[in-house]
């Protein structure tokens, strides 16, 4: 079983793309599922994203541990996505970070995320929010650390795109590696927009027809918007 | 028929100024008409604005279509251009974007855009909003993909500098390529005052006849922003 | 009549620092007083102030004409600065900006901008606003165009040290150049405090007493903040 | 009594970390307790923070003076530090900012800091806001200029990670060097969550245990902050 060269060196694109839109800093990592076995996925050792080069991919199984880390540390909260990836076979990339704009919906008693914008419209209208003291009980630390506690965001995900996770932040999925970076970015582009419409009164969302047609509708553009993110990614910053 | 390649040039810097200021992304898009025909215009083929160069740009005619694509695929949204160029014969320029500001104001039941610095006085006391369900119903993916959701686009502009797209963005107009960009930058300062202006309470509002004044005032400052924004594109940002 | 060669240094480093703080950008300017003449100043020609050299600097007298221009063309509102040095024989230098943070207070019908921390201390307890339209009607482009709107504001000013101008920005002044460009920097940073304070609740203030100990106390600090702005004006941005 | 050549370094990334993150600017400091002594510390020489180098890290004793200034001034409120040394034997190293999202929380009424994402679990369900008139009156510049206000500051932090001061800023301690910057960005991070989610309605907090939780969790975490922090304040940025 090994790894696609070119499945690799985009998963490091994608590392390096959500750090330089500022999806992820220091922490929150993205994996793809592996090119030869549904039953695997590959993500970045423990360590910053932007930082990550191939040398530091990983494969996992569905149980969530490394096959091949060589004791190189791995992620705390990599269950996200070793659950992710049993419960839906249709996901092919996870993203878990923790966007600023995306936060404070995690943790508000009133407000809901949901499509406000065409770009948006993968969110649908009302992206769930999961809350880990169901599943932990009120004094965990917040992360995933099982495939307990996995298995229950991924079934708070249901078969949407997006969930939120109180007081920390969010896992965004996709059928493409390309795909679940986009949404992921968006995702922060949209609530940034919710957060700033809703403070100018009542808000004409998008209807479940609107986030349909949107999220069919931009398929295409995706090269667009990850062949600019790479160019400021690799380049000096003008 | 041959462009001008000052316009050219200028049309690519316009490309890269929106990018360097942040109204566009990987996403957004920027034209002039044809300077040896009325019924032309200029605008980059389906990439990231920021990336076009000469090579890039494609003529169109007025029905929106390119004549010397060459097979090169071309931005979904060109009959937003296309049809503001039919029904406008002032308008010379036409940037569209999805500027972070300006798109909670076309989300709002409540607050409307309008001129809240002398630097926005082109605004006018109301921009006016192009819904969508109007004309393509409750289930489109909110893009203008052809010339009758361009033509209505264009109505809703009428004779004025801007128009919101609901869920979606903007689109500015001017008589020349350095006034549309200097108006969309604008329309993004703008916004960002108003919406911080709006959470302390009551604001007082540019005066139709301030706006009148302050958009004749700006004429001969444009250059000056314009030379400024483009140094900041091509230098190294320090 | 000569200007002192490290007065019109520190000038144009003056001019560098607010474009690198985001006080201004394509527009804006910093006046200083004449070294050998109170009743002259020193500011650049007409240009995006983040480009300005030594060359681009011209003196003009308090009537607001330049006398070394050379054809060269000159700040539409630099009437702001000939009357403030009139009106007040202390003021050194003065800073006129359209700062983002700044405008929603000279719009706000009842929020007014004070010292809500230590660094503003000299805005005191309440900056006045002024209306243009008091002086001009409710049609003007709400520049400062003459000597008459000029001495208006900076009547309005009064014995302060900053006014804001509805609609358009605020003027700073200091009895130094590095003063007057520290307060120009901190306006804006007190403003984005207030602003997001205010959306908490109900704010404490600075005492008057409070106010004038700040003032006293910042002066020692300024250098500080002064060389480290100018490093990052003048060095590759890390 | 020699300092570690070790933790001199690592005190002047601390110093650049912290420019580099936004926690301070020209203003704000980091101290670290001596390595061969507990009653004294290494803090920089009154200037930038990031600018500083390992020449410019002096040794102060309890008492707030310098032993080894040799004529170089030092910071006004270097007794932050000294005070807190001195209750706290417990804390290795302080850090004192302005940092932007925190100041309107030591000026809100109504709003209190406190922990609402896991990153911030160290803060707790109340983050203490020392209000200096309660010790120099109504008429204090808010600065801690001596050892009686550092004094008293220090109580009000207690044995928590971080006291806010009222109109001025924070002060943040922690058992590491690194922990202490660590806390320093995220009080920021979790700062600016609060604000925008506190503009959706009612929020969501951690509750005691998931704070308690939280807080040893990190533990492990942050050098994979510190090392991607550091690559970013010592390259170019891209």
């Amino acid at each position: 079983m090994r790894a696609d060269p070119g499945l690799l060196a985009e998963l490091v694109d994608a590392n390096r793309i959500l750090a330089g839109q500022g999806v992820v800093d220091a922490f929150g990592h993205v994996s793809v599922r592996h090119n030869e076995s549904a039953d695997h996925f590959l993500l970045a050792r423990n360590m910053a994203p932007g930082n990550a080069t191939t040398d530091d991919i990983l494969t996992f199984g569905l149980d969530g541990e490394p096959i091949d880390a060589e004791g190189r540390s791995v992620y705390l909260e990599r269950f996200i996505h070793s659950e992710i990836y049993r419960l839906r076979p249709d996901v092919v990339s996870v993203v878990h970070s923790h966007s600023m704009s995306v936060v404070p919906f995690s943790v508000s008693q009133s407000a809901r995320l949901r499509a406000v914008c065409h770009m948006g419209g993968f969110l649908g209208c009302d992206v769930p929010n999961f809350e880990i003291r169901d599943v932990c009980g009120a004094g965990s630390d917040l992360l995933i650390r099982d495939g307990v506690s996995g298995g229950a965001l991924a079934r708070t995900l249901g078969s949407g795109a997006v969930a939120l996770m109180r007081g920390h932040g969010s896992t965004v999925v996709g059928p493409t590696l390309r795909l679940a970076v986009f949404r992921a970015v968006y995702t922060e582009v949209n609530a940034r927009v919710q957060l700033q419409a809703l403070q100018l009164g009542a808000v004409t969302y998008l209807t479940p027809e609107e986030c349909d047609a949107a999220t069919k509708g931009v398929g295409s553009q995706v090269d667009r918007a990850w062949n600019y993110w790479k160019a400021q990614a690799d380049g000096p910053r003008r």
